[in-house]
């Protein structure tokens, strides 16, 4: 839901990124009050890079820059999973795969709320009742369905699908989005922008809700979307694309269980182009360009300070320094991934002490929401 | 939701009540195991004669009649009640005063179970669920939104109404209520015939729950809907129109609040007709008729019966010997009713009571529900 691999151009990070450190210094002047972060993620299977580097990262630097006053809620979203088919048996590991993958990559339990949407009802309970002051007409206009139907139909594009197709989970899964950030008065969201017009479901449900429950109280806070620098990460095998978990190829994607020597052989063969030396120029050089853009999301530079440095140097010298960079990345989230993974009861454990807080602070939330639309 | 006043004709109780007995002896000689049965019922405010005797003297009578293995739950579904424009107060006021209403005409809360919907997030979840499997085309097909939506808006009919006007909650509500009924695995359902196409998206999406889901297995059984003899009361001032909470007339309905006097000046000031003698001849009559089937529904006797008693007396009679039979039938219920409303503590202690059993049995359902979808 929230987080998917946002389809968004390479040229727009820099700009993405200055509007976030814009936003962010305004925030601290104007905003003293805590804030509440509220992010989910659909439970995908084992992680590939793409999604650590376009979504898991920002979380954890989120969680680890945050102020203590903030309370952080992120979620592994397994109802809007549902609104594609699904193998039952691949879904439920997958939910414990993303709860063991972001506890590996650093999301520390203790300070940030971690759970599964699935175990707080109170998320289906304000969905349905938000439904109830959202016009159908606003759903319709969402994107979002479409293209989703697009990938499940395997469809070329959207005018190959139509509302045939659609089930009313995937049709109304943006109220249920806005449920789970208005369950626990979330202010602040991260997402990237092709989340924007979901987000903006929410900010109008919960001034929809206000206005006509709340009299003149803001009782839910209108969420502030954080466009968070969303890196966009290509296949290795077609830099046209970019990095997916249902690809074909294994090569085109380096995924949190590889070895390292899977990482450093798919790296080695990734598809980059024959101009000598190294420049970025993702419009002509989409596979270099990639390279370098994971190469300076490891090392936490910029792109431009990577490119600099690989001028006057060859394909192979950066190929193998991508490798060895993601393998250094990688190495010990890997290992405690793999170690978490096969201790299911400790999970269990995190994910009730997650359910137990979300519940206590959505369950506040929900008393008030029953007592304005006079169900008490 | 369920309940409210069918607008089934008079020439169709007949039939009905064939079809009824047909049916329950078919199942008493083929059907072994226990039913479940479930029934849920809006909040409405202060019960008029048209609700009592179209819905909840059925209920009484199912739940005394009913073999002791049977499960009978009944719902206050004020989740349903949110599809429409609500005022919280008197929403909040109008569930304590149904649930009081229905204790007050003998739905016992240790016999059955009875609750309040909204006490019961399993609903809600289940509504979610299966709101992924089912599409939304068929949605579109209910004619339900689009007369509530004539109500709502004060429309002549359904040609001034359109999609336009359409909230998601009213839009999805068949889910909603197929999810009312699954929750218990209910196998029997008794509801008016205007509740036939919404039971059958019930019996639809258990179907395509089990066969998504369950294998072979029948995990949630396909409900058989009970149609129960639903008497059609109509106003006492124009008697071309149903019993209405909403007509503006207070003489055209009565209330359970209402004084024996009221009562009684009610049905003697009731529109009937300038023929002399009495005769059933519900096109023709239809005031005269209407006195008739309440009189015939007081005294448990066939409207016919009724009708030959009288057939030698005049309006007057009639009038007077309705208004005694309803005082006689409203004059206990309405003095418990009113002790029970003010005893808001005891009501508190029934709903949790009931909550409580209504989870538990849900509960169960939903352990199983989430296990099939690979939530767990």
């Amino acid at each position: 839901m929230f987080r998917t691999l946002a389809a968004t151009p390479q040229r727009h990070l820099a700009r993405q990124a200055r509007r976030y450190a814009t936003q962010e210094a305004t925030e601290s002047k104007t905003n003293e009050r805590p804030r509440v972060i509220f992010s989910g993620i659909q439970p995908t299977g084992v992680l590939h890079l793409g999604n650590y580097l376009g979504a898991i990262s920002n979380w954890v630097k989120l969680q680890n820059e945050a102020p203590p006053q903030d309370d952080i809620i992120f979620s592994v979203v397994g109802w809007h999973a549902l609104t594609m088919p699904q193998n039952p048996k691949e879904l439920s590991a997958s939910r414990r795969d993303m709860l063991a993958t972001l506890l590996a990559f650093g999301i520390d339990h203790k300070r940030s709320t971690l759970f599964y949407q699935e175990d707080n009802q109170c998320h289906a309970e304000l969905s349905w009742i938000l439904s109830c002051i959202t016009p159908v007409q606003q759903l319709k206009r969402m994107t979002t369905w479409k293209s989703k139907l697009v990938t499940q139909r395997n469809a070329n594009d959207e005018s190959e699908v139509d509302e045939s197709m659609l089930n009313a989970g995937l049709f109304t899964y943006p109220i249920l989005q806005a449920a789970d950030i208005l369950a626990y008065r979330a202010t602040h969201v991260p997402v990237g922008e092709d989340q924007t017009q979901h987000l903006e479901l929410s900010r109008d449900l919960a001034e929809s809700f206000n206005r006509t429950f709340a009299g003149k109280k803001r009782f839910l806070p209108i969420p502030t979307q954080m466009i968070t620098p969303c890196r966009r990460v290509l296949s290795l095998r077609d830099p046209s694309a970019k990095m997916s978990k249902s690809a074909p190829s294994l090569a085109s994607r380096i995924l949190l269980t590889d070895t390292e020597s899977q990482i450093r052989n798919k790296f080695r063969s990734a598809v980059t182009d024959s101009i000598q030396y190294i420049t970025y120029d993702p419009a002509n050089r989409p596979g270099t360009s990639n390279l370098l853009n994971i190469l300076a999301a490891c090392t936490n530079e910029t792109v431009e300070e990577v490119a600099r440095r690989y001028s006057s140097k060859n394909h192979s010298d950066l190929k193998a320094d991508v490798g060895e960079a993601v393998e250094n990345m990688l190495k010990q989230p890997r290992a405690e991934f793999h170690r978490l993974r096969e201790d299911k009861d400790y999970l269990a454990v995190v994910a009730k002490e997650g359910a137990e807080k979300a519940k206590e602070r959505s369950s506040r939330t929900m008393t008030g929401v029953r007592k304005l639309v006079g169900l008490y």
